[in-house]
């Protein structure tokens, strides 16, 4: 994949450094500064988590300069930006036809502008379309870093992923779950919920309320030990109460 | 939608600020903080783009007290992470939960941890199961107000509208798109590129090169007064150059 994140004129290293890390995050390491206000350049260069990223970087005085080696220039940009000449696509869509495009081998560029005013419109003259994080109307504007975030979280995602079921917990055996049945059952005739003689329809009921559970291996063992505990303790209570029990 | 955002223990104000102006982005406008270093909560206040969200952000003692009115709990974590007890899920998949579980009126929160040391044991013991920003191994830990960010982007994208076409440009009417192609099979005559008589199939070749550009209803005009402006001087020049053309 050949992708280049573009920001012209940034003017806050906070900024620069939080997407440099962000395209660290993601792995999209090709950082491209158009004009930065100097003094953010060299102070975002010390930023943490991103180094590799920042010390690659590189400063061009042109977006013509920054962008001449990719075939696809997207800008980003508001529902403010009132440029009819330029296709505005959401990010769920634009980031599908960029991933594709990286995936034919195209290499590609995305721009983001400064933090107070956005791409200026010589700056969007450079783009074949415009591509917009659906941000709501009343507060449309995103912090710079955050939006380098979101656009390229957009590229790494997998549809497939939100289909995929959880890594199951590696669940009790049934042997433990019975031994935690047996225990329970024990325990509610003893403390006088179940009535003897105990018929088939309430046994049933608490397995199933004890299935729902779902233990685990490691949980099924806690809780057989506090039930030996709570199963010991009433014996002893019984004993010690009624002697003539035993 | 019942989303409450549950940053435990920030101690950046920056991070609690671009964690507002991400819930404001996004729609979300329920902050609660949880042991915020209080400098740091005094100075975020202050933040800009997330005046009402930092107004209603409340402030607990414990996780407990901040989640007391939640039904579903998640957690964010990093695969560093070894809390086996838990089921860890990727965004694309959590976020899909959580989009139903909003859908079906349950309250959920997410929990995201301090920026240093993240959620920590006693924290996680909260959460029914946690979410995993799809970072890359090698660089896994993101800034707090950017995972923020993502997370909630995840929530509000829509599957359908990576499938949409995008807004079709205003395309030019027929009527236009002739003139110019009339004006060009003219100037390409006049220029000896194509020579009289000018062959049906030249005719389509060219017909079919204009209709690829797409034009917009404006770019046609600019491009008819450009063609206009270069066909008046190819007739001028001749006009000039071989009086007895005329």
């Amino acid at each position: 994949m050949s992708l280049a994140v573009v920001l012209v004129s940034p003017r806050n290293p906070l900024n620069i450094g939080a997407a440099a890390r962000a395209m660290s995050n993601f792995g999209f390491l090709d950082l491209r500064l158009v004009r930065p206000y100097d003094v953010a350049w060299q102070e975002a260069r010390s930023a943490v988590g991103a180094a590799q990223v920042l010390r690659d970087t590189r400063v061009f005085a042109t977006v013509a300069e920054a962008i001449a080696d990719c075939s696809e220039i997207v800008g980003t940009a508001s529902l403010g930006h009132r440029e009819l000449q330029h296709s505005v696509r959401r990010l769920e869509y634009g980031g599908r036809l960029i991933r594709e495009q990286l995936a034919d081998g195209q290499s590609t560029a995305i721009l983001f502008g400064s933090e107070k005013y956005g791409l200026s419109n010589d700056d969007l003259s450079h783009c074949r379309w415009l591509m917009r994080i659906p941000t709501r109307e009343e507060h449309e504007s995103m912090n710079l870093g955050q939006a380098v975030a979101v656009c390229l979280y957009e590229l790494v995602r997998r549809d497939e992923a939100a289909q995929e079921s959880p890594k199951p917990k590696v669940g009790a055996v049934a042997a433990d779950v019975q031994r935690i049945e047996e225990i329970t059952l024990e325990i509610l005739r003893d403390a006088g919920y179940l009535k003897p003689p105990v018929d088939e329809s309430s046994v049933r009921k608490v397995r199933r309320l004890l299935q729902r559970l779902e233990f685990n291996t490691e949980d099924a063992r806690i809780w057989l030990g506090m039930l030996r505990q709570i199963r010991w303790r009433l014996n002893t209570l019984k004993s010690s109460t009624h002697p003539d029990d035993i």
